[in-house]
């Protein structure tokens, strides 16, 4: 085993209306409509060109308010513990997070997105372009979410992971 | 702006028959078939629980042989200059790559995994289980890549980022 520390630094800010984990939406499909924007520093506004031809992009964020790892952990849709590898949830090894959003309007650094399941202030770490041909898959499995995925539309954080 | 250093350490590796950059394919769709594995340190372990009834995972990785970053730079695909965050490629400010693929077997602490986009000895970041529902959106636009997407079964990766 050969472990290497990886540092990075954050890109921006994503801004919510969605001010404490508690009550936040899991996913987008949770958050169907719910607002949002995405400040990238200056620094990095050049790397936006040409992202508006994308009608969705691919966040990758820091669960920046969770503080504690667990490698098993019950899922905000079942009552069961699985492995965190298994499930979404944010206390994980390397807590970080992703969410496809619908990207509306840009004002120089700021995206204006649509469908944001992400806590206020949350610090970016990198922004893709979403890619049906890259990301998409079918014939697909989803193990324990099964018969527990008809709980998404309504699904909210409770506040479990800290 | 207010930019914080956030530190993660490798939770595994990934072994793949890709042994340089120059050469392995650009997406999981230009690796058909291709076979690897994904090593998770022992101390990670147990949260991989329940991860078998997923037929794809998300791997997050970090481009370890990548040196540079560019705000702007030519896709494998296209010989136009886009911004990074438009684009897939490695060169990016958090050089953080994501892949889907397919799980196959688990022995242990060895993921066996199919159409394998990622270079040997790659450090391994997260795995979390791909959801249709999660992560698939429909009504999508592609930008640049609209008129491009047709390269890509045959894509490779020519050496251009370092």
């Amino acid at each position: 085993m050969i472990q290497i520390i990886i540092s990075y630094k954050s890109i921006g800010i994503i801004h919510s209306p969605h001010k404490t984990l508690k009550g936040t939406p899991i996913q987008p499909k949770a958050a169907k409509d719910i607002e949002g924007t995405v400040e990238v520093f200056s620094e990095f506004v050049k790397g936006l060109k040409d992202i508006e031809g994308f009608s969705h992009i691919i966040l990758l964020y820091h669960f920046h308010l969770v503080k504690n790892t667990t490698l098993l952990a019950k899922p905000f849709m079942d009552n069961e513990k699985h492995g965190i590898f298994a499930i979404r949830g944010p206390s994980r090894p390397n807590p970080i997070g992703i969410s496809v959003v619908r990207l509306n309007e840009i004002y120089g650094n700021i995206l204006h997105v649509q469908d944001i399941d992400i806590v206020d202030k949350t610090p970016l770490l990198d922004i893709k372009p979403y890619v049906p041909e890259f990301d998409k898959k079918i014939d697909v499995r989803i193990g324990w979410l099964e018969k527990k995925i008809y709980k998404l539309p309504k699904s909210k954080n409770d506040g479990r992971f800290r």
